[in-house]
């Protein structure tokens, strides 16, 4: 069911991941994954061009896509989301800085850290400080912090951009782990953001649970969702915030339209078949994942044996220390030497040495040959 | 080569014109044409979702975007861009928006009034203050003020957001008047962000002349275009800044990426396949929209012989003054009594009654419709 694109396939379609590199580089840094898209999504998009559906998409909360959602969280998280609170967004990224924007207290923000690097700017972009929630690198698991947490909402930070599952840290945070920040975020009344782009990716093993699924949070979160990232179409741009308050819900609504009106309607059109006819695929996709995750596990230990890599419970963005092969840019050093294009550990975590992530959702054949690419550049030596 | 789109087929692609009123009721309002595609745009977009475009765009300026851009440019209006100062953004207003927030100095925005709606809220989403170059709605000609502008200037403000053609002014602004509109803003040293979505839409008699093609423009302007309209494509969520000055360019380029990455990769192919293919297809679409206007002032002469129209020079949206029939707010006159809807003037300036916004891009026949059930509702004694 999951099909492994071609190089030239790819090359066509991911025009990111594949075309902003040299012909003779792999590459396995963007989150984009190396498969042919979810049959219902092809159908529904070229449906979709069939029929012109050009033209501005539908306005506003719920309709189609609101149940589409509803149904898919359901399904899946066992979630129950009111069509009514889905509003459409661009994308995760914009709506994390909507909800910020629109319902957030100024004061400086927490980011656990590293982070989707990107997103290491959404405090400046939104006029707020960044606090950061650090993962010590040598930390056996990447716990958040709830007592530096406390300490920072303590020193005044009004927000917590919560992504969830977490990318690069690969985590599924546990209901008891997310009752522990609700806990926190109660007692100094902050407004938690969700990024719950990857929920949909918990391998086999873990299990998502929405923020929004923890008792209590209803009232200070607003969660950002998509179908974008399970299902291989960020390039679409169609994202959603979710909230379970009435008043937030209100207040995101009622943004002035020239703030929020730019999804797309092809991204309406594909999120809809993503969420509700892609659930087989999803299935699939997840087993591949976890195949592939064990893969990587396999290849780490033949040849690069000093790489430390903690469980990856979600995404297919994996986390690796190669601190011990004694490169500061380890990235760099694989792009340069072994024409393999890796994420530098300190894109997410500025000042890291040592890190990079790696995207495993390839084919076994460019994923076993990206282990080699890497383990040759960095044990050469120069 | 200008297909009508069936009622049936109008409903299917434009789901925010068609789908936002009720069966019974014509769809007049929102900017969109009732006309089938361009084939160019069918024919990029069937071969995008056959290749499984939904990956993230490419990045940064120029490449084929830009390349077709200034092609485009150069071909229809004589003006020489360069495709390196072509950035892509996510739609028009987003546009607008981070050219003000990214080289907009703070202090109020001008804006021509009455203004395309939702940018009325521009000003204060970026944090500023409005100031409107009102037209005075008995004005013989829609004129911008250069005296107020002037003394806008004066007391304080550093930007003007220009549109230009201008909706629902409907003018193609001559050189000379944009003349008068630099020699203003150099005199002060402000910032011009020049919107023009419409320009491919100048009908025949007029010419657009883009703000950048003025001598002297170069270092305080940043346009801002697209294929959207004028191919309605505005679904598809992709639009440009386009610079002719090293130093804007860069500011613009150098925005993190959380601020600026949501153009589609399908809006992308979409807009490429206009630029470099739809010239044809554009100057059919011209004639087409010139007989629509001469169809309208018909009609009007005919059935609302009080209603007054001024030139129409550029866009397929009719600005009608129709304060001798007495009603503050005609078209929900006409949406109610004559079940057309239509855009109310107070929307596009505040406060200003009697007034609405018609759009002619639809089949000669419901044009006729439309004209006939606005009349029948507005002289109708109730
Ligand atoms: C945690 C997280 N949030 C957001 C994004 C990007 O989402 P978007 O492209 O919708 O802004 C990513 C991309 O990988 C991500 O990992
Ligand atoms: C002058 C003007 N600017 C911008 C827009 C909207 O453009 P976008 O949907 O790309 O924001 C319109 C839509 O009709 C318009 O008339």
């Amino acid at each position: 069911m999951i099909r492994d694109l071609t190089d030239d396939e790819a090359r066509a379609a991911l025009l990111c991941k594949w075309g902003e590199v040299a012909t003779d580089v792999l590459p396995a840094w963007v989150a984009e994954m190396d498969y042919a898209l979810a049959p219902p999504i092809t159908r529904a998009l070229t449906e979709a061009v069939a029929a012109g559906l050009t033209g501005y998409p539908r306005l506003g909360v719920g309709g189609p896509l609101g149940r589409a959602y509803a149904g898919f969280a359901e399904r899946q998280f066992g979630h129950v989301v009111d069509p009514e609170q889905v509003l459409p967004v661009v994308d995760v990224t914009a709506g994390v800085r909507l909800a910020l924007d629109a319902v957030g207290a100024r004061g400086p923000m927490v980011m656990p850290v590293p982070g989707y690097a990107p997103q290491l700017d959404i405090a400046a972009i939104t006029g707020r400080e960044r606090l950061d929630l650090v993962v010590d690198p040598d930390a056996a698991r990447a716990e958040l912090d709830l007592d530096l947490l406390e300490r920072h909402f303590a020193n005044g930070a009004r927000s917590l951009l919560l992504t969830q599952p977490h990318n690069p840290w690969g985590r599924a945070f546990t209901r008891a782990e997310l009752e522990g920040v609700r806990d926190v975020v109660l007692r100094h009344g902050a407004l938690v953001v969700s990024d719950e782009i990857h929920a949909p990716l918990v391998l086999p093993g873990a299990e998502h649970v929405p923020y929004l699924a923890v008792e209590g949070t209803a009232g200070h979160t607003v969660a950002v969702v998509a179908a974008s990232k399970a299902f291989n179409i960020a390039g679409l741009k169609c994202a959603q915030l979710v909230t379970a308050d009435p008043s937030l819900a209100e207040r995101l609504r009622s943004v002035p339209m020239a703030r929020n009106d730019s999804w797309s309607s092809l991204g309406v059109a594909a999120s809809v078949a993503a969420y509700d006819h892609g659930d087989a695929w999803l299935a699939a996709l997840r087993v591949r994942l976890g195949d592939q995750r064990a893969l990587l596990g396999e290849l780490l230990a033949t040849h690069l044996p000093e790489a430390r890599m903690r469980p990856l419970e979600a995404t297919y963005l994996a986390w690796l220390d190669l601190r011990p092969y004694g490169h500061d840019d380890p990235a760099a050093v694989a792009l340069e030497r072994g024409k393999v294009r890796l994420s530098p550990g300190h894109h997410y975590h500025p000042g890291l040495s040592g890190h990079l992530r790696l995207n495993l959702a390839t084919s076994p054949e460019r994923l076993t040959e990206i282990v080699r690419r890497l383990a040759r550049a960095v044990t050469a030596t120069p």
